[in-house]
């Protein structure tokens, strides 16, 4: 597998445009596919906003030849008006490509409980429609244009050893503890799969990748993963899966990094769990924790607050079991060895807490079991940033 | 019932004392009771502190005669050290009483990992335990001795109609979510009932008080309230749980409105629930919210947050149902009436959340039952001071 330059342009058969004007944005991206497969994922949010329903119901009935995607607005909680304004943005697209809105995926991302601005998406759909390419700019503009309050455009492009592709875009900063589904991902694979052996890769790629990451501990009513397949090249399971684990896992890492107001990249491994369940409640507990999160920020070698979030995650722990470590910076240091505190390492992990990507490993002493979850610091400029989101 | 003056020196047979010097503090609490008897409830963190560990052991064998509690250190994930050096806490002032170590209660709050710093404390033993009295500055020296992070001391005292008195101290400012535990609270009552009646009362009191706040969403390692009474009045149980639960939720709405770096506290209101358990999940995932802590904060009117926060917190909620409503400053703005937004509200709102108590009431028009949970914004000074918690 190598890394490749062009974003999910990448991929054949896809072609993209976006753009991006203050809060407002839009993007385009078309599968001309050979037999165009898609499987997505949503939510479990139960307000869940209205594109996240059409789309949903979209998949159920057959597959996306295209997606449209707008940020600033979020048409969540809009009741029935905001139905009706997804299936708006659903027909525009529609239209132009002389196909049912059904096979349109749409997406919002933005502000809760406001109508979508209509006037804004017509008046600069023509404009974005009309300069539909497959060069890496016009991944980049799409990718641009779902930003919110990221700070980075979040693309990824791979290249298997048999050739096949598979790349994506996704957006995401805050309200970020995506749970079962995920933020806002656009996925592509130029392979050849059925919907089924699609919906079984996204789901288990998503579990590892967007579940295991935690911004702020707030669930959305918009997350979303869609992963079109336009089928050009044979692909067995077992590669696609390492394949797309990688692109999701990158992009969720990317989400955790850009966390709003972050400065830090934080990792934590939860070996040793008695389930795999533990193992991801003990590793996001840790990395949702605002005391750590504090910590980090602040370098401060306050450990036992790792020690504490892994007690309260609801995982399996016993106190006299635990190892912790850190690393960062090319230095490591063990601060608990099976259930003893090492004494005199306090500096050590004042020094590893400069580095801009921390690891914490965590070794439960009970069962087999590991998980890995990704976030970031929590800073004075999480608080600005939504102090004033509206204003 | 009225409020009365003297803390928890105000009840019965209670004397106490505390000192406060840096981080470290001291407090002692002695009942002199016709026949003493203590209920106690302890934090569900798996990592659970020693001195709690050595407490709910002394519980299951009898009654407390007194309580001895110190700040700055948690002595929480220390071993077996930490297991002796609760004990020693015991006896210092057990050899004072002439009684068994397991008749003194031991309590610690601060730095988790770290151990006890016993040349402090019987530095400093003598000089508390020699002024311990009855004035209602002892109690408010006590309270003053427990505090971290607090900025205030966390006391109330009322007598009911019959005469009995039940009073309380408490702490917690950070690290606050408390789960079937509570924060240190020590509560005192010169009422006669038995251990089973204390008991029932303490958890229900305890279950709509301090389990109902949060400040960041963090289960201490340490959370533990102990009830204690002193028996020279008799009391009725259902008189006596009207004014514990007035008790505890009093604590309890001033350990959220200290909460660290907080300028407001909010009380979230959810009626309508189908079940309690999701009233009250919904009541604690709105005030545990981080973009909503914010936005209050900010004085952003960005409402669509507390139902997004509804909507992931587990409870069955109907976005078609829903209303919204905030008030304070004597203003009132409804947002939302079943399930439809009511437009042209957000100047109205901003306004509302000028007030340094603001009130969120969420009616998810499903069932009967509801739940009030407390919280307070998060803000930059809760960043800077969790950034810098041990250095």
């Amino acid at each position: 597998m190598k890394h490749i330059e062009g974003g999910i342009c990448a991929v054949r058969g896809i072609r993209a445009n976006g753009i991006k004007q203050g809060k407002n944005g839009l993007a385009i991206m078309v599968a001309d596919a050979r037999q165009p497969v898609t499987s997505g994922v949503f939510t479990r949010n139960k307000v869940i906003a209205a594109p996240l329903i059409i789309t949903r119901e979209a998949l159920s009935k057959g597959e996306l030849k295209a997606i449209i995607a707008n940020s600033g607005c979020a048409n969540a909680f809009t009741g029935k008006k905001g139905i009706e304004d997804a299936k708006w943005m659903a027909r525009l697209l529609a239209e132009k490509l002389k196909c049912s809105p059904e096979e349109i995926g749409v997406a919002s991302t933005g502000v809760i409980g406001r109508y979508l601005d209509k006037a804004w998406l017509s008046g600069h759909f023509d404009e974005v429609y009309d300069s539909i390419s497959g060069s890496k700019e016009a991944s980049s503009a799409s990718a641009r244009a779902i930003m919110t309050t990221d700070t980075t455009i979040k693309e990824v492009a791979v290249e298997l050893d048999n050739g096949v592709r598979i790349a994506g875009i996704s957006k995401g900063s805050g309200m970020i503890e995506p749970n079962m589904g995920t933020m806002l991902a656009f996925l592509f694979t130029d392979a050849a799969l059925s919907r089924k052996a699609l919906d079984a890769c996204l789901k288990k790629a998503v579990d590892k990748s967007f579940n295991m990451i935690v911004v702020d501990g707030d669930t959305s009513t918009n997350d979303m993963a869609l992963l079109t397949a336009t089928g050009y090249n044979e692909c067995d399971e077992k590669t696609f899966q390492e394949g797309l684990d990688h692109v999701c896992i990158s992009l969720a890492k990317m989400i955790a990094k850009d966390g709003e107001g972050a400065t830090r990249l934080i990792e934590v491994r939860v070996s040793g769990a008695g389930t795999e369940a533990d193992a991801k409640a003990a590793a996001k507990a840790i990395v949702r924790s605002p005391l750590v999160k504090t910590a980090i920020y602040g370098k401060d070698p306050n450990w036992g607050r790792v020690i504490a979030a892994a007690g309260y995650s609801g995982a399996d722990v016993d106190q006299d079991r635990i190892s912790l470590k850190f690393s960062g910076n090319n230095k490591e240091a063990i601060l608990v060895d099976s259930g003893t505190i090492v004494e005199g390492k306090l500096e050590e992990l004042k020094s590893i807490m400069e580095s801009k990507e921390i690891l914490i490993e965590v070794e439960l002493g009970i069962g087999e079991n590991r998980a890995t979850a990704w976030g970031c610091d929590l800073t004075y400029d999480y608080v600005k940033i939504n102090a004033m989101y509206t204003t």
